[in-house]
């Protein structure tokens, strides 16, 4: 249902812009710092936009079935924040906006996730806008296969500037976008020709329609002052069946500021005073500072209230579906934990505590989601490009085919790891659907400004890295991770998941499906490793961030602390140890995230005192916050100092000095 | 001068092309692991390539004016080896291919750079080495500006996949390719339809073509198993005085195995005997494995000896040049640490340690080069469209404006940070010039494949972060890094230097300057911070890494450890302790790497004893290191535990904990 379109507006759409050019340059002033020149560009086709298509409810912000608007060119946060007042989200109040980019406020320098103001994202870093509305478009259409047009009928419109378009990302996500087909996305593209340096003719020359086009995009160009073009270009975009639409919209950046529009001095920076002063007097908007007056701002709130109908209509239609369907629907777009997970996580334990298969974790994980992703209809898998090394396709489940059909949970990214994380977090963000996709480990670092960016989201975006270390052999340093732990364990609110056997790597996928707050990565081997945890819990171990998988017989002395593939070397280790009579410990520390969150007892306990000894195939950044952790009477890390080799996994570990042998004799030495 | 093209080779060159297509696939089933289609699917092009045009001379492997070429899809790196056997690369001898992917061979799982052996750069990591030719074509270009014709006159060729081309970077590098007009630039695109999912039409539908042409290139399409075409293709390609062209060449993946050709069956897993036996009766190759009969080997030798008249012509021209030309030019070219820089950093420091200015460091950055970039020719800077931010343009110096005017030394990357970072490395690796580059710290994240790349190819690209922390301030938590000094110092060989002001700011260029063997990353702050360093010493105390600034009055207590802008916050908290009787020392710690690099006795004499106290405005993770070094009876860290906010940045650091008070407080309680 798109019953919000094509309503005119009840006041002068100039004077309705003005008001949102009035507040860019007002809070910019007030802050002294920030981008006007954005906002009064685009002022134009964001009135024709929020007043006539956007189906949109200020008063039920969250409503499942609301078209999503993104505002990719984040440093023009004043835009969709004067929007959010004007429209009538009920906290931005004026007093937000006076408070533009001051601690606390409503009104962040970029934009910050928050759906109740109309937010859909934290926008900022160029190219992620629009690369993650590829995953809103797609979970749409995701949703509405599973769910129906009655409860699932909406567009993903995006606000995209040159640098959006200059972002690489842009390219791996348009591109799959026009692959997908996906018809439902429209992109209001800034063509201001001005970036920071100056005019973007100093570095770009793109065609970018015609770019676009070669992605199976409609393209269409217009200028982004006349309203009516703009309305006609949207309705086109809109009618399209089979393919997302580009509308190059060329504007006048800081339109309205009669000497510094159209150039880079007021992309971010604020005008002053005087041409604060000579732009109220060129635009004919004679109040004070901060004051819409009262029949511009009814006009905006009239706008705000166009869906007024469309949402009790869609209330009563899903109120009128039976209780499963209800139920179902609700539970889809209810963010929650998944119903069931727990049992089906501790059946599957269960039985390979028993079965002890010797299988890698990658391994594990794809036969873990066997299971799960029957179990967890939300769950939409994928890879870029490497579905049989990440084993993320669950059997008997059909792709994502695009072009119409939606039905299938698995998507083909193709060789575009930075695109898949994006178009991943937009689904998270969407709703309806979990998204989680795999590569390499080492291909993190193509993901890394879209994990970052699902963390300060809190979005639950679940990336299976696997060929974890360099137990990946072969293929040499370019693929082998050995830093990557330690920076995917920097980001503040990621949880990074090592786990070290078959039993490990389900509690590490139970925890990724509960965390309903944040991204997780599972850091996963391509080499086989025993079952470790032969004896069946139903307590979720891995919960803790670290435990104590096998304790020392008689007085614990040492203590070996690993992770994933080194746990079982570990084991081995210690069995050395206490055949010569040494009480030995091993603890897996499938999260240091996890574990750090844990009370100092418990920490203390698992750590132990005496001597210590960590072991990861990886470089030894942040292990010193264990190893440093009071009680220890010596330690030592035994892993990697530099970068791997290429040659056969188990020579690698002789060659790089990661064995049984070197842990035991760097315990001994410290006895 | 091209002088090596266009020479019919002496030999049937399906012949010459089998013996790679053999070489691959023994090598490959040798091995047991590896990736056969490619090297069998481009042989053809490579054979036509190698034949007739590249400019090479195995004997003269590092020859300056050498063609380059780049294997991008470096997967396919038996191609490459193959072909450095089969030209006549001495220590590329047979024995080295049969050791394919083991430990210590020549010849690992994915090329690494080494130009002695043909391989120019070190690719696998898809997108890198199409995106790293755009930057050695530009610095082929560059140094034919300075130096003529007659020294500099090549070509760069680039084998890419499907796969390089769906990275975002591509898009980033290729878009800049376009608008600098890298006429020498020419990209052979391996367009087999075959990925590892299956046929690329899974995921990948684009017309590339369509899209490299809105770039500004020029486009060919042929049947890569033509000669005659590809060689026609290639000849129209070179003769383009002002674009770069990408040769779209329509190859069978795995051509010659009879039953896995043209299916993802042959693109990463060895053929099996049975298929490598019906591959040899299919293109009557009856040869045992390893073998090339002495008439297709002499036809390869020949073809790497097409060039020996031109080098030594060129060699001839170089030996004629007057002694400063010739001198320039090889010192350009010589990649050694460049004349005068000791003084010209020494004068500089003088200077600003008397005037005592209190310059953001990135301010200090943009002021020590004006005195560098005039002094070092071979400086090239830039930036990804935050010129005025980063203040990464020396005064006075002109943008590389391209389009047949490479004179400049400057470059407007635009919004490309990831593609920035290849172009770098692509001069670095060409040589003849020193690229730096800013962006924003917190963009890091998007370059950081390519930084990772320029640490493992120990390349000399200087990396400028500006904005390095909360002191950003107002634009918030998307542009604040706070973990990314931690996961920049986790990266092997690769400098993180954060300089306290603006003489260490100075010291940092210097070393990164003099760093011949390995990339640095230059952090440097938006806000201002007071001149430390008010003694003037001719001793880059940097170099060490860590040093005492200040050291205690009386008997040292209190070690304050800190980098950046909080060096300054350090020194205030030791007035405060010092003002109490609490004798405290300030340690700054410029580089992580080089402190770890000292002596024992030296890295204990800068921590002292007593309390350590460390403070930095990002995360904790890397400073236990040296919390936790022998010696401290008391411990505590300073600095920040998750995201940032937006507001003005004095507000921020008070918010955050991070005063001068909070770092006395700390060690108080510990004393």
């Amino acid at each position: 249902m798109s019953a919000a379109s094509a309503a005119t507006p009840p006041a002068p759409i100039q004077t309705m812009a003005n008001a949102i050019r009035a507040l860019a340059m007002d809070a910019v002033e007030a802050a002294k710092s920030g981008h006007p020149g954005m906002p009064m560009g685009m002022a134009d086709v964001a009135t024709v936009l929020f007043t006539r298509f956007l189906k949109f409810d200020p008063k039920h912000p969250t409503w499942a079935d609301r078209d999503r608007f993104i505002l990719s060119a984040g440093h023009g946060s004043m835009l969709i924040y004067s929007l959010a007042y004007l429209t009538g989200y009920e906290r931005m109040t004026i007093d937000e906006l006076k408070r533009f980019r001051q601690l606390g406020s409503l009104t962040p320098g970029h934009p910050e996730v928050d759906p109740t103001l109309g937010i859909e994202m934290t926008t900022g870093p160029l190219g992620q806008g629009v690369s993650t509305a590829v995953g809103f478009a797609l979970a749409e259409r995701i949703t509405n296969a599973r769910f129906g047009d009655d409860l699932v009928d909406h567009y993903t419109y995006v606000i995209a500037s040159d640098g959006d378009l200059m972002e690489g990302v842009s390219h791996e996500a348009c591109s799959l976008a026009g692959h997908l087909g996906l018809n439902r996305l429209i992109v209001l593209w800034d063509d201001n020709h001005i970036s920071i340096d100056g005019s973007t003719d100093l570095s770009f020359t793109d065609d970018t329609p015609a770019r676009f086009r070669s992605y199976g995009w409609n393209t269409i160009s217009v200028d982004g002052h006349d309203p009516e073009a703009v309305a006609k270009a949207i309705e086109t975009a809109r009618a399209s069946t089979d393919k997302p639409t580009l509308i190059a919209c060329r504007t006048i950046i800081g339109k309205g500021a009669p000497n510094k529009a159209n150039t880079h001095g007021c992309h971010g920076s604020p005008l002053g005073a005087d041409e604060v002063a000579a732009t109220r007097e060129n635009l004919g908007w004679p109040h004070e500072p901060f004051v819409v007056p009262t029949d511009v701002l009814d006009a905006w709130r009239a706008a705000g209230s166009r869906a007024d109908a469309a949402f009790a209509a869609w209330e009563k239609r899903l109120a009128s579906l039976d209780d499963s369907a209800r139920k179902a629907f609700e539970a889809a777009v209810g963010r929650g934990v998944p119903a069931g997970l727990s049992e089906l996580v501790s059946a599957f334990k269960k039985k390979v505590s028993e079965e002890k298969p010797s299988w890698a974790t990658r391994v594990a994980s794809g036969n873990a989601l066997d299971v799960l992703v029957p179990g967890v209809p939300e769950m939409i898998g994928g890879s870029a490009d490497l579905t049989p090394s990440n084993n993320t396709k669950a059997k008997n489940t059909a792709d994502v085919k695009g072009r119409g059909d939606f039905h299938g949970r698995y998507v083909r990214y193709g060789v575009r790891e930075h695109g898949m994380a994006t178009v991943m977090n937009g689904m998270a963000l969407h709703g309806g659907v979990i998204p989680y996709g795999g590569t390499f480990m080492q291909f993190a670092d193509y993901c890394r400004p879209s994990i970052r960016l699902a963390a300060l989201m809190k979005q639950r975006s679940i990336f299976v890295m696997t060929h974890d270390s360099i137990g990946l052999g072969e293929d040499g340093p370019t693929h082998q991770p050995v830093e990557h732990l330690a920076a995917l364990r920097a980001i503040p609110n990621l949880l990074t998941l090592r786990p070290a056997d078959a039993v490990e790597t389900a509690e590490c996928w139970q925890i990724a499906l509960e965390r309903v707050n944040g991204p997780s990565v599972l850091a996963l081997t391509r080499q086989n490793v025993p079952t470790l945890r032969t004896a069946h819990t139903e307590e979720n171990r891995s919960a803790r961030g670290g435990y104590v998988m096998a304790e020392a017989e008689g007085e614990r002395k040492v203590t070996l602390l690993a992770t994933g593939s080194e746990v079982s070397l570990a084991m081995e280790a210690r069995k050395a140890l206490q055949a010569e009579g040494v009480g030995t410990a091993v603890v897996s520390l499938p999260s240091f995230e996890l574990f750090e969150a844990q009370d100092d007892g418990y920490k203390a306990s698992v750590l132990g005192s005496g001597v210590r000894v960590a072991v990861e195939a990886a470089v030894r950044q942040g292990w010193d916050r264990w190893l440093g952790y009071p009680g220890a009477t010596g330690t030592a890390f035994v892993g990697m100092t530099g970068f791997g080799e290429s040659a056969p996994y188990q020579e690698l570990y002789k060659h790089f000095g990661i064995t049984a042998e070197a842990v035991v004799a760097a315990a001994k030495a410290r006895l």
